[in-house]
């Protein structure tokens, strides 16, 4: 006998708090988009931002918009609202620039901050950009000493000690959605002495992050996944307000300058969070931004939170009553509160299985070697989508369909 | 008497080669736009790029996009468009992040070639971003020397000797125009055993550069000016093929991975121009570019140069002639072909002048202390506008306008 049935499925959709949310974005037809984690679909009214910002401000008012249209501080007029989002104060985030871009700034930032110092300690198992921009600032600057997570000692926690400078840690795992207690480990960084850089990656605009409230000192993420900024829309660099004065960072372009249209000849930082800016931004991918970020205006981020484990709690135990003896593996945590708003399952033959379902318009992704991810975004992932993803899920594996040779031939890209 | 008659201007708009290039772009009724060089306009193609990439790409298609539209070679597949432009091959440009980030890497990059030297010369006179950079590279590593052209010697050439890293120039200065010898320089800096990055941002798509037929090292510009990108569309950098093996830079990030989506612990370079990117580029302003760059595939560079120079000569000899009584003072080469495309006046009150020629739908520029400045983009720009505006100036200063007190006072942003 099923645990749950269709129809209270449905009566949960009813009374959602969160129900009215999914008008608010455009969905294709017959999707069950599960890739909201990747990237967020359009909100409806990105298009008419993006249709203003090339129709009136570029095309009409052309040089003058970067005034009267405000696009010069869209740096920090969306940085206030994403800081709405995670717990920080308006002036103490900017959007702009890529999260790799973004954790090389903070990561030097906090060694300017802890100049005795030269270990960073991050995580083997983090998305691999993370690990990718440690290399390359350590590749110039060879007395930092690098210690990892899954190499150096199984936890984090325990390589941080009196030569640690800055930890950088993913408060939500990408592939496992495994989630890090900020003020725990922000306080363990603390009381070693060291800083430490967030990265929100997979928990911007699905969970509260409360950067301030457990003291954090900096932090980084991506716009285009939970906060549908739009394919590739420019990341965020938060940094406490105790740390502007003091802090360096190398990429101290014009925007980042107190003046920047006095043209001076030297350098001189903007006294707070703008001094992590660089170079001129992508207006129209930032205009499209502002709409993913409005849409946060209408709803509290605890409501979504509370959806988001109510909705990966329903996908786990759905998938374990119907799905498990085709071999499919919980891979991330059972308890909701130790969990991002991602599902991952281990499959030997993930990869043909993940297309199979893309084929019947279940859409997740697959990530190397072996792991099925589904995201659940609570601003308009129904739970009778969850039920739905699992009949499809349940259809795919006992028929076998993804056994299909065609299924096995991975793209040059996924 | 005048020097040319109204109808002998219009017979030259008649004539010219590139006459129905105007047509291309989106252009504001009745103003003559003399700012291309700080952003160039919409080219009416760039409206559906846009159209498609949002309902299409993003609402539609979603995630599948980075695959099935292209998405994530877009870094390459522009990059080898604007390597047309600029006397490259496809495979040695990559655009990317923001001009000032690029000269960073190109920086670390020439650094890291020549690892036994540890000056980098530049210019005083610069766009202030390249100097910023500069100088957040030193604070970092201190063993770096910096000479500026302007303040330890008058010429950049003086500056160049056997402990000159690297050379980092303008091709054209964004104040004067002053157009310098690109094969002259990066000679003088090779022969000193050093390397060379040349700065585009002010004569990428308005003359030939060559940048292969002069052995340049790396080079970096904007697109958002004569490439007509859109505000803030994402940069260029360009590493001739025979430094991609050795290069290293350090903002390593996962894009310039040899297998991004492999998600390696460990960072492998792309073996080519890929390793400069970083992270995930702003796909709405990298489609949007697209169609900036598609117009310059119907017509030569060349021929861009010549009306390039005919409109800036015209323009002065105008303004010599009907406006010099006012006090302006020609600031740029009056040779042309030691000019950019764009032409600077001085004037003590060149603030409120600009102000008042703007009222009057003549859009330049004012850069400080005292520089009124325009830029003609020869796609777009007709000898009649000259004419026109010219006449418009004349006016202007005729008549002291521009000595009304609302023109006096600055915007915080201009």
């Amino acid at each position: 006998m099923p645990s749950v049935t269709r129809e209270e499925i449905e009566r949960l959709d009813d009374k959602d708090p969160l129900g009215s949310a999914r008008d608010l974005f455009h969905l294709p037809e017959g999707l069950i988009y599960l890739d909201g984690n990747s990237l967020g679909p359009p909100p409806k009214a990105a298009f008419a931002e993006i249709e203003k910002a090339m129709h009136t401000e570029w095309a009409e008012d052309l040089i003058t918009s970067w005034n009267k249209a405000g696009w010069f501080m869209l740096t920090d007029t969306l940085g206030a609202k994403v800081a709405g989002i995670v717990g920080a104060d308006d002036d103490e985030l900017v959007v702009c620039d890529s999260t790799s871009v973004n954790i090389y700034k903070s990561l030097q930032a906090a060694l300017s901050l802890r100049p005795d110092r030269k270990t960073i300690v991050t995580e083997a198992g983090s998305f691999p950009t993370d690990l990718y921009m440690v290399d390359g600032l350590r590749n110039f600057a060879p007395d930092i000493d690098v210690r990892l997570e899954g190499v150096d000692a199984p936890n984090l926690e325990d390589l941080i000690d009196d030569t640690t400078a800055v930890v950088l840690a993913n408060q939500v795992n990408y592939r496992s959605g495994e989630l890090r207690d900020v003020g725990a480990l922000t306080a363990r960084a603390h009381d070693a002495g060291a800083l430490i850089v967030w990265d929100l990656c997979h928990s911007a605009g699905v969970m509260p992050v409360d950067l301030n409230q457990h003291g954090a000192d900096f932090a980084v993420g991506c716009t285009y996944k939970y906060l549908n900024g739009g394919p590739g829309a420019p990341a965020f660099v938060f940094a406490a307000r105790r740390h502007h004065e003091k802090l360096r960072q190398p990429l101290s372009g014009w925007w980042g300058h107190r003046q920047p249209f006095a043209f001076d000849v030297a350098y001189e930082a903007d006294p707070g969070v703008r001094k992590f800016l660089c170079g001129t931004q992508p207006i129209l991918s930032m205009r499209a931004l502002k709409a993913g970020l409005d849409v946060f205006e209408q709803f509290e981020i605890s409501a979504i939170r509370q959806k988001s484990m109510a909705l990966t709690d329903l996908f786990i135990a759905l998938v374990e009553e119907h799905c498990t003896e085709y071999g499919l593996e919980l891979a991330s945590p059972s308890d909701a509160t130790l969990r991002g708003s991602q599902v991952a399952f281990r499959h030997a033959e993930g990869y043909a299985i993940m297309q199979a379902l893309i084929e019947r318009k279940l859409i997740g992704d697959f990530r190397m070697p072996d792991i099925l991810r589904f995201g659940f975004a609570p601003l308009y992932i129904r739970y009778i989508d969850v039920w739905n993803a699992v009949e499809i899920m349940r259809d795919v594996l006992a028929s076998s369909a993804w056994r299909e040779e065609r299924f096995a031939v991975r793209a040059a890209v996924t």
